[in-house]
Parts: C-alpha cells; structure tokens; sequence
C-alpha cells in the first residue's frame, strides 16, 4: 500500500526559522544596547515585543516560593495590540500580574498547577471569559507535559546571578528552572532570564550559557516566599496530641523512615516533638530518617538531636543558607556550598523514594476524598497528589510499604502488593465551626460552576490510609467495604455532623479491630500534650537551636 | 522538655572531610599524571584504588543503551584485598564486568532496574551468596532514590567528548548521566567520567565542570546498543492483525494523542500501519500525535507522512542521528543541532503526560498481572511499570483518559477520576508453543527462589486496562467483576489451555456487551492483514522513506 508522504517541501525546521527570525528581531531592536545576550533592564518589553507572537505557549517561572516578577510585570506591559492570545504555562499564579495579563488580553489560556493567592480573582476571570483553563496539574505533570504537548516557545525564569556569558546560579533556589530549560531550550524555544546580579565569577555553574538566550538584570532581587516557616509559638495542644498520635501510631508502628510532610501546622508539630516525645520511645534512628522535603525551620531540632540523615528539597527556605551551609552532611549542597534544590526530581523522589505522604486538608467526605477547594476560589493542587497517591510503578519493597500493602490487600485475594502511607491529618472543626468532615465535597459545586471535567479533588479517598482527628486515627486500610469505611471516617469525625452521624456499635466494633484507635488505645497520656512537649517553643528557640545559624525572615522575628 | 543535642563536637561536614581525602589521595598517587581534572587512561586503576573505599555506594552507568565500559572494567581491575563490599547502584546490569565485580569480592551488594542479558548469570550470583540484591526498581524510582537513601559516593559515568575544563557533551545519548551526576555532585561524592574524546570546543555543554571531578579519555567510544531497532522484515501477519486492532479499537476509539510504545515487534508493526490502516481511517491528525518514545526507526513513516508532531526520548538510537538532526520539529534537539534526551524526565513524561502505555509481555495470569520472569532468571522491570500503571497523582484530564475512566469505575460508586490505558499486547502462544497465559505466573516461584518480598509482577492487573491478542481485544475496565475479568481473559487466549477454560455462554455475553471485541466485531478485514500494509517492509525502505538519513548499524543491514 502506498503512503502519502507529506509535501516534500515541507520544511521540518519551522521551529527553527521561527526562532531565527525572533532572534533576528531581537537584534535588529536591541542593536548595540545588547551586549551579548546581556541587555539593560530598560530593555526588557522592546525584548519582549520583538521576541513573542501572538498565541504563543510561555512559560513564565513561579512557583510557591520563586518568582520571575520583574519579568512577570514586564510581560504585563507589552502592547496587547501587538502581543495577545498567549497560552500560560506556569507551576503558581501568586502575583497580581499574573492575572493582570488575562485582564489585558495579552494571554487568554492558562495551563498551571496552584493559585493560592489569587484564587479569587482567577475564578472571577473565568467567569469573565477572559482566561480559559486548560487544566489544573500537580508540578509533576506539568513539568512532564512540557516534554510532551505543551512545550514552552518563549521561557521567562529567575536566576540569582549570571556571568558575562550567560551562565546561570539558581543556587539554593533552582526550583523548576531546570526542567522549564531543559523542555525550552532544546526545543527551539527562547529563553529569558531576570538575575538578581551579573557577576564576573560565579560560585558554580547551574544551568549553561548555551541554555540561555537574554539576560536582564532586574532592578530588585526575584521575590521569595517564605512559605515553609511556621512559628512554634502557633502551635496548639491540640496539634501536639495528634503528632504525638502520628509518631506512635504510624511513624512507629509502620517503621516510617523515607517521607514527605505537607506544609502546615500539623506537620510542624509533629518535627518538634520527634526530639522529645521520639526520643523518649526510643525512635531516634528508627523512624523519620529521609526527607524529601523543602528545609523546615522546624526541623531543625530532629535535625540536631539525631533524627535527620538526609533532607532533599524542592525549593529553599529564607533564612535556612548558613544553618544548611553549615550542615552538609544533611543537605544536598554544590561544591560552592549552597543548597541545591529541583522541584522536578524532588518530585520524584516524594513519589518514588517516600514510604509515607502526611499533610493537612479543609474538608473530607464519607469515602475519604479530599480536597482545599472551596467554593469561588480555584486554588489548585500543587504537589500533594502526586506525593499523595500510591506510587503505582514502584517495585522496590521496605518494611513501611509491604506493610501498608498487606493491610490495604488482606481481603481482596488479588496478587501481593506494597501501598504508600498517605495520611490526611485534621481538626475536626477547622476555623469559624467549619467542619472538616462533609457529606460532600464543595469540589463538587466547584466543578460545576467552573465546567471542570471532574470535581478538583486533591487526594482521593482510595489512596487515603489513614485519617487522623483529635479524636483519633483511622485506619482505612483495613475496612472490609465502604460501609465500614465510611463508619471508620465518623468515628474520628468528633461533634461534627458526620461524627454525630456514625453507628455507635459498628463504631465501638471498629476499634475492638485496631481500624479506629483512640489516643487510649495508643497509650497516649493525653495530659502529656502539651507545650512542654515542643523541642521548640518560639522562633528565637529555633535560632538558638541551630547555633545562631538561622537567621528568620523579619517577619517572623517579634525580637 | 530537654531535648538531647548530639555532641556539639560532631561533625556536620563528614561527608566533604572524606570526600577531600579522597581527593588528596587521588593528587598523591596521580601527580603530575593529572592535567587538570584529565588523567590519562592508563592511570585509571590507580586513581579508583585512591578515591575508592570499602562499602562505597558506586553508581556505575551503564543503562539499556548507553554504558560507562571502559570504567566498568577497569573497576574490575581494582584489587578485592583494597577495595571491597561496594554497594553497586546501576540501571542495567548488561556487560560480564558489571558481575565480574560480585565474583570477585569488590562489589557485594546491587540495587538496579534490568539485567535481561545477564539475567542468568545474575540469579546464580544471588545463590552463591556473592550477590546481595537491594531491591529491583523501575529506573525511575531507582532514580528517586539517588536523592533520599541510595546517594552515590561514586558515580562512574560516560559522556561523548569533555573539553580541557571537564565541561560535558553527552549529545542524543545523555540519558541517565545528569540525575546520577545531579545526585553524587551535591552530596559531596566523587564524579569520574569516561569520555570518547577530549576536544577544545564542545558542540555544547550539557553537564557544567562543577558537577565533574576527573575526566579519562577512553581507549575505545563507549558502548551503544541499538536497542529500539526492529527491521520491518520480521514483522508478522499475525502482528498485523494484532497492530489494526489496536489503532481501529483503542487508539481510535479512546483518541489517544499521548503515548509510549513498548519496545518489539508488536508495536513496531503499529507504528508501520499509522500511515497505511490509519491514514485509510482518517485518522492523521486524530491519534498518536505526541509520543514519549525513542527515535524508533520504524516510526520513520508515520513521521514522514505527517502523523507525529513531537517525539521526547529516554535515550537515542544508533543511525538515527542524522535523520533527527534533519527533523527538529519533531525531536528535542539542541542549538548545536543534535538531540538531547533525558531518561528521568522522559520518564516522568511517560508516566503523567501520556495516555496509554502499550506494550508486549510474556506471561498474564487470570486477573490480568504480567510479568516478564521467567526461572531462573532475574531479569528487573526497566522502565515499563512507571509506563504501565495507573499515574494516581495526574489530575489534568483528557478525552481518552476521561473516557478510560468512566469505564473502569462506572459501577464502583466512587467520585470520577480518570484513568490511563494500560494495554498488554500478546500471541496467545509465544516461541517453543508456551502459552503467554498461565494460571500462576513464573513470577511467584522465582519469588521464592531468590527470597524475595512480592513476586515480580511488570505489569499489575488492577493497572491493565486492555488484552490485546490475535483473538480479540479485552477490555478489562468495563467487567464488573474478577470473574468477569477472568472469562474476558480466557475470551481472548484462544487455544491455549486457558482460552479453553472458558466459560462460552459468558464470554459470548462479554462479547455482546463489547466487552470483548472479535476483528469482525470492529469491522476488521482480516484478509487485509498482510505485510503490503506495511509503510516499509524492509531496512532499507525506512532508509529510503527518510530521504537516506537513516543509517542502520551494520547488523541490521544484508546489502
């Protein structure tokens, strides 16, 4: 059977010839004011009028803590007549410009993967019609999507200096630029880079002059987000009960040493206490001893008692430099010293290499499914679904998984197969009464006024293990059927309306099993949860910790 | 409560003190031998005896292409009395070396992902006591773990040319090299890097000197296998049946745009009907644009004749490198022209960004688990887990995973979720007559053999979403239950004794409620399953059809 080949004229270099042209504006525009691929600030929207073309794929780095924002309200002052329709692509809308593009016109689609501060005005633009979601990703996939079927034309990242020629420090934070490069720059995209500073001599090298195209030095340093600092002082009695809870019913009891825990209170409480109330069982060195985790402030006291050999990250943390500087042994760190960080492989290694996920949620309902979605806001997932769901691919065994994956497989005769940990931790009644426990999910109205194909769950009930209340801990594992399931998930649900709903005797039956377990049924001297228990009380105790070497970000200093 | 500080004495930089006497060592014994970072091959035995120390994590690159060769044997050249009980960590076990240094005592213990042509070799190893696996992984998660708990000390990798600085060119084949460098760079570790050649002027920089402490210019280029070559003479008529069913039955039937094709002849024969069966069925434009793939040479037509817009790659394959030069629109390629590949992201592509992993196996049981064991050998899963399972933390939606989804839990009650397509891809009987479908698989007593935790599925049922064999197709999402599932099995394993275990009155109702689909019951010709519906029939057609830019290796040429 013959084959119509294409039209042998076709050229299969348009990308390229496109590219040659962008670039061929560039000079013509720029002429003498570029100084290799290094231009002056002032620069930057003739750049950006020469470069983009309408309707094209950019990717504009920002993510929960680095932001390209000098390049971000650049990008907001480009002539909407001359460059319009472009398609979005980028891990976290966080800054007012971010959105004021949409408003603009100068972009109208938008691929991303979390929204938390502006989660109310991106609902507000879709209802407006003037920004089109094409869909909402964990990181992960976003950045897999860029190699496959929306690979960036143009790039606008942050680095923190570059050299003469081109060269990039990213340094503690390198983040996504990486993976935003990689997919760009190879593919005949254009890549532009803010640098807080051009210096002579970099201390190493992160990503290549041969990756880069334009070079600006913004007028400010790129904004970081010190999303990962929680001050002890916050955490309540209540917190300290449920990590408590958490060490000796789960870390302990499924032999949890490679892990992730989400940002939040919560988990803060449970990094305070392993130097006190893990020590005191006897954990230190049997639980909690790998990381794929950004560097908690509030890991500094494990970290100083023992507890910590390594700690892999996403990002950085303001503030953490010298403390992680000075302890290498612990982090990744470059030949110069600082951190290196790569959201990408970190989040692998949370979905591959972790035994447990454990993170905090707003609401969950009967089957387990969990979501931070609320009505009017369209918050999105970044990473938790992908650190939160059961690595399905993975075959390498240890004690924590085989073990979830007994438990989770014992009644169903199918073939034997490990299980991560995910567990979801929450008040029962989270701010103003609100309950955590629902019927069901705001995700579902959500998805409706949005027009999502599904409703925006953030972690789904079948890859829950275990739920974990002030009342308790929930083993989902080891419910026979969604009846019991769903009598697992009451009986931790405390006076909420689901927790008054449950079946007392299926409930009492539940624990005569070990699938719900009371603090009591732990072991757990509940007048022990108290302040007293916090490795560190303040953030000036967490200074002191660490040598002096932590230096919080103003913010978070009361001294 | 007081928390128990470590000895304020210990030291946090234990791993930059030994990575410095390491260092020093290598200076002493090598002098004036060290340009720089070069040393001349000759002096590679002592520079291991130097940097090398008893029970090192070593990652030695060597993956189902590319190999580290030449440092592979000189590392089995060291002596066993001065360095002894490494802990090896390598994708693929491929080359008599990579077990020489079991056999001899410098190496004791191995985690990695494949073996298949050592797998003999390696299950003997495991009995005498020589060979301690760790665990098999998927590459990946092997990957995942480079950064949590199996950090290499040592990383000996390979790279196409160095410069005098000790910057890198890995070019097409950079695969594995910048995650094991990424790790073993940050963590103080120590990077050899065999080259092929040192030159003045890189084609471009993939990995920066930083990341690289000694370069060796080997006597010989390192290995490449030609792995994902399949010479279209080979193919079957039974496989071309197999490969319309697919496209009519799946690919067209769920729209699937994003794919990863399994390496063999199975699905090279679909890649050769794309522009013959596909084209008739209008479907260019309409399937299979964006593929996480190798450049397999036999989708040199589909490319051709217009159906392929992107192609990201784990690896390259031997010949194709002029053909990709002259296709940039379709393959990730460099400002120097020649491609870049990646296998960790490739991967991370191949999992959250496609649709459908399809691919060939060797064995399936009644619940539809698959594996490639077989006794006595241990051969590891490679990448297709990660492929082949259900990505649980995706959450960007598509039509096909959507559509695969709603099938597969329309009874369940659950939330919505979608779902990717796993398709398994067989003969009923494959070489030697041996049934592919088997009450228990081989895998359960190789488990037992080797001791080890979960016999080694590949593929797990609960991911498979289709069967595909000459007989028909089976689509598992819709049975409603593991009988149905079974009798859709056996409805499609034709004479072997499994296909004969059916239950005829169910599998005709499988059948009626398209849950098990006949060729004619797609509207299938068999009569036009012949080789003319191959795009080439030869070598030397995909030769001609990419305008002879391909250049096969020498074995897969008889003119």
């Amino acid at each position: 059977m013959a084959i119509n080949l294409l039209n042998e004229k076709l050229s299969w270099r348009s990308q390229q010839a496109n590219r040659i042209s962008r670039m061929q504006r560039a000079q013509e525009t720029l002429g003498l004011a570029l100084s290799g691929k290094i231009l002056p600030a002032l620069e930057i929207v003739p750049l950006l009028h020469s470069v983009l073309e309408p309707g094209d794929r950019v990717c504009l780095e920002g993510n929960n803590q680095k932001q390209a924002d000098f390049l971000a309200e650049s990008l907001r002052s480009v002539d909407p007549q001359r460059i319009n329709g472009l398609h979005m692509i980028q891990s976290v809308i966080a800054l007012p410009a971010h959105l004021d593009v949409f408003e603009k016109g100068i972009a109208s689609k938008l691929d991303f993967s979390f929204s938390g501060p502006q989660a109310n005005r991106l609902a507000k633009l879709v209802s407006s019609g003037k920004l089109n979601i094409g869909a909402i990703h964990t990181y992960l996939e976003l950045f897999a999507r860029y190699f496959v079927d929306l690979t960036p034309r143009v790039a606008l990242v942050a680095a923190q200096y570059a050299d003469r020629q081109g060269n990039l420090y990213t340094g503690p934070n390198t983040e996504d630029t990486p993976a935003i490069l990689e997919a760009t720059a190879f593919k005949g995209g254009i890549v532009i880079v803010q640098v807080n500073q051009i210096v002579d001599q970099l201390p190493r090298i992160d990503v290549p002059a041969d990756w880069v195209d334009f070079v600006v030095e913004a007028p400010r340093p790129h904004y970081i987000e010190p999303l990962f600092t929680r001050d002890p002082a916050q955490i309540s009695e209540i917190q300290i009960l449920m990590a408590m809870m958490a060490i000796k019913g789960i870390y302990k009891e499924y032999e949890v040493n490679r892990l992730n825990h989400g940002i939040g209170f919560d988990t803060a409480a449970i990094e305070l206490i392993l130097p006190t109330y893990g020590e005191a069982l006897g954990l230190r060195g049997k639980i909690a001893r790998h990381w794929a985790l950004n560097p908690h402030p509030t890991l500094i006291p494990a970290i100083e008692a023992g507890f910590v050999e390594s700690v892999y990250s996403f990002g950085s943390e303001l503030g953490m430099e010298n403390y992680i500087r000075a302890r290498p042994d612990i982090f990744f760190v470059g030949p110069d010293g600082s951190m290196r960080s790569n959201r990408a492989l970190c989040q692998v290694a949370g979905h591959y290499a972790c035994d447990m996920f454990i993170g905090s949620t707003l609401q969950i309902d009967l089957m387990g499914n969990s979501s931070t979605a609320t009505l009017g806001r369209i918050s999105g997932f970044g990473g938790a679904p992908n650190m939160g769901s059961d690595s399905r691919g993975r075959r390498h065994a240890s004690a924590a998984w085989l073990k979830a994956g007994k438990q989770g497989r014992q009644a169903s005769g199918q073939i034997p197969r490990g299980q991560k940990l995910v567990v979801q931790m929450v008040e029962t009644f989270r701010e103003h009464m609100h309950s955590a426990f629902v019927e069901k999910l705001d995700a579902w109205q959500l998805a409706e006024q949005a027009s999502m194909p599904l409703p925006p769950v953030m972690i789904y009930g079948e890859d829950v293990t275990h739920i974990l209340t002030e009342e308790g801990i929930a083993n989902l594992l080891l419910c026979r059927n969604v009846e019991e399931r769903e009598q697992a998930i009451r009986g931790v649900a405390g006076y909420t309306p689901v927790g008054m709903g449950r079946d007392r005797r299926v409930v009492e039956n539940l624990r005569d099993r070990g699938i719900i377990q009371r603090p009591a049924d732990l072991g757990i001297d509940k007048s022990l949860a108290t302040r007293d228990l916090l490795a560190a009380k303040t953030m000036k105790d967490l200074v002191r910790l660490s040598g002096g070497l932590y230096d919080p970000p103003r913010q978070f200093r009361n001294w």
